[in-house]
């Protein structure tokens, strides 16, 4: 007898942070560390970012780029070599001082992102037009040391992929900031099943060393937003400290031009966040560690063996998917609730009816919707069920982001709306770094993005009045 | 115009260690970095190391192990929780002071090996029989500062897989360190094609807290030896300290038992000292980047245009191996040298002669022979070929270690058979930790390891003298 119990979350309405924490625990996906800020992953949580990793990886590659890996620790020095870069990073890093029992003669930090390592190299690497493009990706870990931390939102030690390419010309940069924002976007869409707002950072929110920096911003169901994902233009100090550059075809010199474009295990939490709900985790098929489960239910010991025997039949029905079998001794309603829990996307229920009437009943966690299906359509059944169950979670959180967006022309709206429900406040505001700071220390709220699809409307900004304001996403953000 | 110039390598036997970092640099695995004793993998190193990680995940999950992952920073006070744990990797840490701006009210080390912070963990997830055996594997960096690195073999940060499990009894954990090692075995012949000893290691040669190490230890072509992967039974000690407890099915509280195996990217290294030659890399098929590479051979632009359409044909044939097409501007002699050099198992040759009688024309790279096949045989022949690289690799390299595995029976013979040829001096020997270290200093040979296939064969030490003493090979070793 498996002594578990099984206890409700906090409801979301009433204590959504009590919520969060429940959850990750619960479904097992981390555990606080004794390392302050920083978490274990657990194996159902890292099964996920090893299916987020293994998909993203095959878009990376498909795109023609290769991974390689560069040293965890980078020299003090370096980071300093670009102004606003060390302005940006250095209250954030971790600092080597003490190594192999010496001090260290330059202190090292650990990595908080890898620019200025891989630029080094490209000083050595890139000499000629023909050297370029150079275009590399690394997986690796990095620590920015936070003070407040949250399970995969905020963690001072997160993993992630960083893409860094470098090019003859900023048109072709350009391409390659746009290229890898769009293939996050496919992903967030199409493997995660969210609806991301693209669009351009701000003066403010850009990448400490870029030229700007482009970005995906979801809403989570509390009305908060969340930075999914980032590609960024490099600015040419980066080239001119590390002293790269390339010969082109007329034999000139020139300064190259680079990008850097990332995404984390911050992306688990998004998918907490924007599918979760009381009864807990709801996962995309795609990333989910089992996209079915088996609930076996039987009451005698000549039911039990029936019902083995049939379950055997159901799982070669369906090799090509994630499946597991739960054959624990707990009760079927403990079961359904465990595996609700765990954000499984179809519970498929085995019982004497569905044995003598060679059926599967498969529920969706998304709505609970039940059907029944004879075994001999189930595998074009449960394919057709997973492509349901994608479509209905990307189009309810599409929706839920929608109904979350209000636009205000006036500063009192942006409060009151607030105030009344979160959300993405949409508006035209005219960029100005010191306002934004005023409206920041008014709302609470930051600028996420100024976003693609209305890059031709201009307007008045809701601050400060100026014409000519481009829409602009502003909201409360994780 | 492709312009580089390809040089040949300085022969092994002229000076082996200008061979391996040339060979390192021009094969494109690695090249050195600004930070001291750290090496980047660029993408065609780091490529054999993604493969190396697919198949081993494969293995390791195969057995039911799951992943997860631990913070890399570890608190100092943990490491010293186990005294032969701390006394063994204090000398070799990275120590973070400070971060976030401030000095760390406890410092912490960056993981050499990550026992302690899952055993703290451990801690907090058994406490009875029923949690047992916990089984996780983690894929991470770790950072063990040496003095004088070399690329793959000793470097201060390097790559790796780290199992540990824990279980109810002595009995359990030992089958799991004989399983690992028995997984390692497999994948080192079948995967990396390289024969290699199982034993265990010394009391002097151990890993620092366990009860006993055992290891695979593989012949390099220079006659020294390196070791490609260790698996341990921890000392209870550790669960002690760590207060790990569990209650057993009779309701008594009991000491658990931990193990902990590892293997890294050093097993790059085993491949090229183990493998390579004065031409350059040889890759076992299932770790190479490419299994075969194309050279299209052709004058006039009639016979490219040709030879074009055919080798898309032979691409088609197959796709179920990892091909690529060198249609570089070098000339087909350059093309040959630069694709030994880089270790590609095969060449596939294409030129008007094999077009015209539908033919292909293949070299294995590990002897140079060379056969044409019929085009229609092609994706038969290919796999045929692929099969018999792989047994004449491990083949010649099981002929080389027992042609370079020396028996004596006296110092003498010792230290004349080492100044003569290196290899693996085989030998009875008593285990006495203090002769050990003399024996060090006068041959600068270490144990490797006590082979399990010697178990039985009881015999009069070579030093000592001393009776019942057990067969155990010597080496100098990386």
């Amino acid at each position: 007898m498996d002594t578990k119990k099984l206890t409700k979350l906090t409801p979301r309405t009433v204590d959504q942070a009590k919520w969060y924490q429940e959850l990750v625990l619960k479904a097992e996906l981390a555990d606080y560390s004794p390392v302050s800020g920083c978490i274990i992953f657990r194996p159902y949580g890292y099964r996920i970012w090893e299916l987020m990793q293994q998909e993203m990886d095959r878009l990376i590659k498909a795109a023609g780029i290769e991974n390689a890996y560069f040293p965890l620790l980078i020299p003090y020095s370096f980071l300093e070599k670009e102004a606003s870069h060390v302005e940006g990073f250095a209250p954030e890093v971790a600092i080597v001082t003490h190594a192999g029992g010496k001090e260290l003669e330059e202190k090292l930090v650990i990595r908080p992102t890898s620019e200025t390592i891989i630029y080094s190299m490209f000083a050595k690497w890139v000499h000629s037009y023909r050297d370029l493009p150079l275009r590399l990706n690394q997986w690796a870990n990095v620590i920015r040391w936070e003070k407040r931390t949250l399970p995969f939102l905020r963690t001072s030690e997160f993993l992630w992929q960083e893409g860094h390419t470098i090019h003859a010309t900023r048109e072709d940069a350009e391409k390659e900031v746009t290229r890898a924002l769009e293939m996050y976007k496919y992903f967030m869409n199409k493997y995660l099943n969210l609806f991301v707002v693209c669009g351009r950072k701000t003066e403010t929110e850009k990448f400490a060393g870029a030229v700007y920096t482009t970005t995906l911003e979801a809403m989570m169901k509390d009305g908060k937003a969340l930075q999914c994902g980032t590609s960024h233009l490099l600015n040419q100090s980066f080239a001119k400290s590390f002293n790269i550059s390339f010969v082109d075809q007329n034999n000139q010199k020139q300064l190259p031009w680079m990008t850097s474009w990332g995404s984390s295990t911050r992306m688990i939490g998004a998918i907490i966040l924007a599918h979760g709900d009381d009864q807990g985790l709801m996962l995309p098929p795609k990333v989910a560690p089992y996209q079915g489960v088996i609930v076996p239910i039987y009451k005698t010991n000549d039911e039990k063996t029936a019902v083995k025997s049939y379950v055997e039949k159901v799982q070669k029905l369906l090799t090509s998917y994630r499946i597991t079998v739960d054959w624990s001794d707990n009760s079927p309603g403990w079961k359904f609730a465990e595996w609700e829990m765990k954000g499984v996307p179809v519970r498929i229920e085995i019982g004497k009816n569905e044995v003598k009437n060679n059926l599967a009943t498969l529920v969706m966690r998304v709505n609970r919707f039940k059907k029944q299906i004879k075994v001999t359509d189930l595998k074009v059944e449960f394919t057709k069920t997973i492509s349901e169950i994608e479509e209905l979670m990307f189009n309810n959180h599409q929706n839920f982001t929608m109904a979350h967006t209000f636009p205000i022309t006036n500063l009192e709206d942006f409060k009151s709306q607030l105030a009344k429900q979160k959300g993405f406040i949409k508006t035209y505001f005219s960029g100005d770094s010191k306002q934004e700071k005023e409206i920041k220390n008014l709302t609470k709220a930051t600028t996420r993005c100024r976003p693609f699809d209305d890059e031709n409307d201009l307007g008045k900004c809701f601050y400060s009045g100026k014409e000519q304001s481009e829409v602009t996403l502003f909201a409360r953000a994780y």
